[in-house]
């Protein structure tokens, strides 16, 4: 591997040469075109914006689904418009970032026309990040949502077993410079830091995992179950969960994420039939152009200025990602130690390398 | 008054009686026949389902704004089709019941057209709980999404001063029977709650306020403002208040939080400015009727069937609701002792009664 840097047994690799290998190993597996760009893009996006969990580590598994036939590598994706805001877009079993650009791509065609437009993705799978399609709405001067379900995790409030998934939630929203931008699982945290905290023997911050009887824990050893972000105040949690749930599984009639197979270890041969929804918005429709960015630079110019903690910084959504991105457009994409193995084992069985 | 009860120095009367003090009082402050129906609607749900903070403890509130001048209680609302699925209404400083229930009725007649439709209010004001506007939607079988800001009271992720209002989202979604439904204020708890801590001499939950330096506390004699959801991961808590105040501030060119005119102790003949948003959807534009609805019943089903912590009842969003709209139902709807004293003093300068 063609390693920028090493650092705490990470190895950092440039942006393009990543790129090129990405896409020539999803190529490898049968992707089409659009498919190996895409995927190549939504992780792109996670690596440089430093959410590492959706990022190339996914590589391996993403080419082993598409081998599988769990995802379908040339799709034919069909958009159907139902009204003038509104659409469908059956995405064939399609990898989840070929599905979700396509479906921004549309709800923002609808929303130019008729100022708002929401599209319902059916027969997807997993897509990374959800803030790679709002930031891709808002860069084109678009309001962006994206509502996703995903595999049980999550207890309910007052429950005491897995539930909901991690069920993302992502706004964004356009300025004068970089996005507006929300990405969140609807959970405190997601499963794999749990898993992370157990490896390393620390504790686990309150409120954020359960035990098996749904008790807040803060032994990751103990942890069957992510409780939903609030802790007393979870079941506010839990509703933004149902409300990803809804948007995405039940206005798409796809399956609900006790009914989901695990997206880990689950059958790679069959589809999972995950769903998903995206809303653009154009704040042309409401606001002449300049007026709105005025009024977005007006509020952010007063929050960034807001009295902070002491010793602390008081940040807008997104700030912490530009600036890992900043670092990383520099430094590279970091590589962790499973990661670089499991793409040394890419390359000997592909003889593609990095 | 006629009170069908008493218990803990509250009395409790029918909805009927309630309904008819309200709807006079606010005729008698100069309210039209819109506007005196829509505020009192609005504080009839809140009342109904236990949101008492929102419900007829407001009435005093409200009339006087009316009779200052803040709030317009005539007012000529100007609605402007700006495309397909959007619109924006200028509500002429009403009353922000009265706006909200016409933006919502807008809403649905873009949604049914559109599949989806948005509106964004312009000069209203206080519109008491946002579930009211979700609900009517979620009845006539539509999902509503209602977004709103409110003078400062909630510090910002590391922030150390009151920046956003306690900026409620409201979600709703038809089903077979009551609606799906969350009304949640971005902060944990409404200040109120810190308030009436305060003067019982009881502890406040953790996360759930701060002192003037911003820094968490539970006694709520030091609480100098709200933290938002999330406690450790309140930046999750802080976007969501910023969901809200984009899309009612900055979507409609009205004041965001810390420009607002406080609600209560401000200036009583100078309208607000205040903004609101409402998005409603329309299930039939992704899957037919009946297919959204089974949807919902095997998602609620499972979820309300899902195993409990001992002791404990999971619940869908709005669950609590109906079980405190049954009780009150049959009981009435509770006055308690300052609400009491403030109807009495109406009372005597108005001639009307309870």
């Amino acid at each position: 591997m063609t390693a920028q840097g090493q650092d705490d047994n990470q190895i950092w690799v440039s942006a393009e040469a990543i790129t090129n290998f990405s896409h020539a190993i999803l190529r490898a597996a049968g992707a089409d075109e659009a498919t190996a760009t895409t995927t190549t893009d939504a992780m792109m996006h996670a690596s440089l914006h430093g959410v590492d969990s959706h990022g190339f580590r996914l590589l391996p598994h993403y080419q082993a689904v598409m081998r599988g036939g769990r995802v379908n590598p040339r799709p034919n994706l069909k958009f159907t418009k139902t009204r003038a805001g509104t659409g469908m877009l059956d995405a064939d079993d399609a990898h989840g970032a070929r599905a979700l650009y396509a479906a921004a791509d549309h709800a923002a065609d609808l929303a130019r026309e008729a100022g708002i437009g929401a599209v319902g993705v059916m027969n997807s799978s997993h897509y990374g990040a959800a803030g790679a399609y709002t930031m891709d709405l808002a860069k084109r001067g678009m309001g962006g949502m994206v509502f996703g379900n995903s595999d049980s995790l999550v207890r309910l409030h007052d429950g005491a077993e897995r539930f909901h998934g991690t069920n993302p939630i992502s706004i964004a929203f356009p300025t004068a410079g970089n996005p507006w931008l929300l990405d969140m699982a609807t959970s405190s945290v997601p499963y794999n830091r749990v898993q992370l905290y157990a490896s390393l023997g620390v504790t686990l911050p309150e409120d954020v995992a359960s035990d098996a009887a749904g008790v807040n824990t803060t032994d990751p050893n103990k942890a069957e179950m992510l409780a939903p972000l609030g802790g007393e105040f979870g079941f506010k949690g839990a509703a933004l969960g149902g409300v990803a749930e809804i948007f995405s599984a039940v206005f798409t009639g796809m399956k609900i994420s006790p009914d989901l197979d695990a997206m880990v270890g689950g059958d790679m041969t069959r589809p999972r039939g995950v769903g998903g929804f995206v809303i653009a918005i154009d704040p042309e429709a409401f606001l002449t152009g300049p007026m709105f960015i005025a009024g977005m630079e007006h509020y952010l110019t007063k929050l960034r200025n807001s009295t902070p903690r002491t010793g602390a910084r008081v940040m807008a959504p997104g700030d912490r990602e530009w600036d890992v991105a900043a670092l990383r457009a520099q430094k590279g994409i970091p590589l962790d130690p499973v990661t670089q193995a499991s793409f040394a084992e890419l390359t000997k069985t592909t003889g593609l390398s990095l």
